[in-house]
């Protein structure tokens, strides 16, 4: 167990990528040794990101696993969909610890990959050793693993939420209905109408209904989590905010549960876990009481009248959905304390 | 069938009422003879909204039912919970025509109303003789009527985006979940912490779940189109922006439709009436598309994999859900084509 | 003196293009014959612009002045820096009235064009014919014209709180500093990282200090004021909404006037145009006050510690900035009243 | 030189308070023992502030300056005003260090207080005791103190972007206009008309023209530069975002110095000083490039046309602005690094 490691970010111009240089910045046993972006290389990073101005005063520099072996321990991945399905092979091969944020490696099956993010699906034997680093359901395989697949976004909010309820028996798996709603960072800093500011603003839409590329993985957990194949019903909202995730949950629920069972079968079952914050009962999270943390908050309303259960999760989606539990998951691998370089208070307001 | 009359605004110092000023300030046949506010009574229109400085020199008169019936020949009332509820008969009783934006006298069981809004209802006698306003399903009672209680902006966005699934067993009733989602303006311009704009902005909040008190005037209209009771889950959300509600809205399917099936019925069920707009197949409303006027948008997506429809349903709170619908429901009153005063496009961006 | 034109926009996919086609569909005398973007040709104008849906059923046509000709009166231009210089002149043979939005024939000096907005500049003799539109300064010159050039969004907040003053030796032209401040949609509809959402959104930049292509426009309507040259400092700013111009201006005082001085002279000044709003000693106006609306509301403060003044002035960049002045160059031009089609109440909140 | 320090916060219910929390529980050297409110005392902290769940399980004690020593050896004041100028001689006099966060020892002279302040200025022996703690300017002095007035947030933008050209005879003082702009966490967590969501939501304010109660304070500091008596020109106008200060100001230049020229100055003015960060020439800063950390950016144009500089100054109106600079003041007092507990990258985006 070190405490040192050198780290390497690939893909540095997205928000991803700055937000991942943002928390290993602060962390006290990383040291980032290179910052990557192929399609800037050679400019300061600083240049299109100048709040590093005076904190960062490297160039971005090309893809080149030789080369990176020889700077640094650990590489992030933090880039567009299918580039991670080629590079990271060839970076595991180097003996670089890897660490992928991208959808690359998150499905097991290249069928379902292609059905769902319509690219070249990544080699199965890279499939099969990549450890999906939901932490804290998955945590203990995170441990010692060489090779990471970070959840999306939607999926950590959705999925830490469901989780426990579905494994234990409290909702009735067949009824999840999941209500999501994002910040725009969400969809990174590529430019499109979509994201244009005077679209955005003052405005609320719903996209790919039903047709979320994140849907096969909140099912591949939610049907770990029943043993048996579980089909969901997910929505998407684009909310005029920067950051944030929120997912509002709806299950029939079984065997009389109340709000206050559920509260304490999530505290007992996230027990010992920093970074999920189980609300009391009638108090429900808002997106900016995890905002700029690792924090997942979850809080219920059970309702006597239909027999069915909310459940709200929050989470910030570039920390907890991205960078964050990235580190998280490098922490856990490197058998260091899970919260190192990731113990700030959210920032409010 | 006048061609003119004369009209007077109670509680205009909220948004409802400055909207009213706003939307009947622009009809061809309604001229605006009173503006009235109890609790500002004596100063200024124009000193509390700026915005109005030129347009409207005069100043807010108290609330004097006799002195109002020599002014005006209709009254909008856009008052505060329980106020109508006493106002409204000794407005009625002189003759005047009524028009309620407040809840008060929606729901037609006073212990509904007692149980919901926690305050003393209205007058049997007088709930049932106020017409409940949803002008696309209860237009015909509303022609002629002189007494109209204008629906919630919750109701408006959701029952009209369910209603006709509702009426023809498209989806099953017992299975609705309902994700409504809305600006700040809807809680109206009384200061508190929670519409700060610094806890606003930025920031995502789930709200009264199962508990908000448009859930029984939801229940009332879907019973009425299943003809038999209908329970809902009911959520609200409060999205940082000023205007627009949407309602997501989820249910199983009946009989295999599919969303061309949707669309069809939906542009059946609505023809010629011209503030309801059924997008095509594939198409769902953004909020900002309706943003400033009366129309209610509404599309659909239905997944073969879960057997589930959703319904997504946009409107402005402030038209829409409140004063336009109000402007539409006098214009029903009257005789006049429904779209007086209200043929604006909406402001984009 | 007609009551009714017909009228073709030219640049519809813009946000200047279909502000125009907001306001022109409700402007009693006329009737959009044809909406036109070369880009865009041959898709349904509500496919970009949702909002439409049900308002426009027609298709986007191509620049054709002899066929534009045939449907149209008068055409306005709302097109990017460098179209109207070809395209005015063939617009104007065909015996089109024409009113150009955009910048190319606002300078009357050629070179002046091509410093600051590096094109190449319009016909000098079309430059010559080219009524310069600022409706409360020149109308009159307005009246009766064929050729209309349109001023631009800050020159129009700022020239309308500067010209009276100036013109009578209120404040010395050669103190005068403008700092100015305007919304997302002044940018349009092209999308870039500088209106990306995310960049945008809880963010407050400078840009174009000293550089700004509408300095030599001031400058103009400022030396015709004073009657001699005038050089002014004028930064912008982004701020993040999506509509408003505020211009915040400074100058030395001279002969001793104080704000009550100046809210004198303004309001003689603007007298009879309604469009103009002077506020009262002591209150300042703000963008939500005129947006929607064809308003330019203009405040003072003067301080005795500096000789200063202080004067703010306030528009909505895409109407009197924009559209709206357009509108009422039309009405000025046909004769009519100046504010048909304009008398709508700003939209608040 | 210690390097454990013990802290209490009174006023931890307001933004500045809550602010400091947060700094400082990242803080190697400070553990925070006390959190007080008297206006709150005895509910958790966490019940106002939802996002410290699990982080400080605390209870918010009651101002009483016999049991704050027991348990502390600095104490921040983030109070309204007119409270620390009763407080601070208490708490000094038990021998507590104190950090004042309010305005109401900045102003050496009692009457000026009372004249901006409308307030009984603190007692004249005490104003004299604190050090007023602009930390580039004034962080000699903090040293080995043990009362620190803690700077305003407009005043920290403003005059360390001034303070170098002004002492060096860069530009002329008599000509100095200050146009600065603030989001709304500045004016604090109490609810009013003036920060309600809808009101400030696409919306553009200027306010308190000339009477801001900064002015004499940022004069204060620019006298001292000038080694005369300075008057200036300021303005503010209210950003709908909630963090960030920009103060954009303008004044005539001394000696022909260009861009290159203030820049250099700047940098060797503050060289060493990691919190300021002055731009390359032909860049301007932005607020959100310094979002949640303890920079002041700075940047330049200089126009040979009207012979005035521009110079762009911002900072987050909440860290250095307020709760960052005091933790800096902080370790000035201690003698530890400046640096300490503040070493964190901006939030972007």
């Amino acid at each position: 167990m070190s405490d040192h490691i050198r780290a390497a970010i690939i893909g540095s111009t997205g928000y991803g990528g700055v937000e991942l240089f943002r928390l290993l910045a602060s962390h006290p046993y990383v040291e980032v040794t290179a910052v990557i972006s192929s399609s800037a290389a050679g400019t300061l990073f600083s240049e299109g990101y100048p709040h590093l101005t005076g904190i960062y005063a490297g160039v971005l520099e090309d893809v080149n696993p030789a080369a990176i072996k020889e700077k640094a321990d650990v590489v992030f991945l933090a880039t567009p969909p299918g580039v991670a399905a080629k590079l990271a092979p060839e970076l595991l091969e180097t003996g670089l610890k890897v660490i992928d944020l991208s959808g690359d490696y998150r499905l097991k099956s290249p069928a379902l990959y292609e059905q769902w993010y319509k690219k070249q699906p990544a080699d199965e034997a890279y499939l099969k050793q990549a450890v999906f680093g939901l932490a804290e359901v998955y945590g203990e395989r995170v441990k010692g693993a060489s090779f990471i697949s970070n959840p999306g976004c939607y999926v950590t909010a959705t999925t830490l939420g469901l989780y426990p309820a579905v494994k234990e028996g409290f909702i009735d798996p067949d009824t999840i209905i999941i209500d999501a709603k994002s910040g725009v960072s969400g969809a990174g800093r590529g430019v499109s109408l979509g994201n244009h500011y005077s679209e955005v603003n003052e405005n609320l839409k719903a996209y790919k209904l039903n047709q979320h590329q994140h849907i096969p993985e909140i099912e591949m957990i939610l049907s770990d989590a029943a043993e048996r194949p579980v089909v969901t019903t997910f929505s998407t909202h684009l909310i005029p905010m920067t950051r944030g995730i929120m997912s509002t949950m709806y299950a029939t629920v079984q065997g009389g549960r109340n709000a206050a069972d559920f509260i304490e079968l999530y505290r007992s079952f996230y027990e010992g876990r920093p970074f999920v914050r189980v609300r009391d009962e009638g108090i429900l999270p808002a997106t900016k009481e995890v905002w700029g943390s690792n924090y997942c908050d979850i809080g219920f309303a059970v309702d006597p009248r239909t027999g069915r259960a909310t459940i709200v999760s929050v989470i910030d989606n570039l920390v907890k959905g991205a960078a964050g539990q990235a580190v998280q998951n490098l922490n856990l691998m490197m058998g260091w304390d899970e919260t190192l370089g990731l113990r700030f208070v959210p920032v409010y307001p």
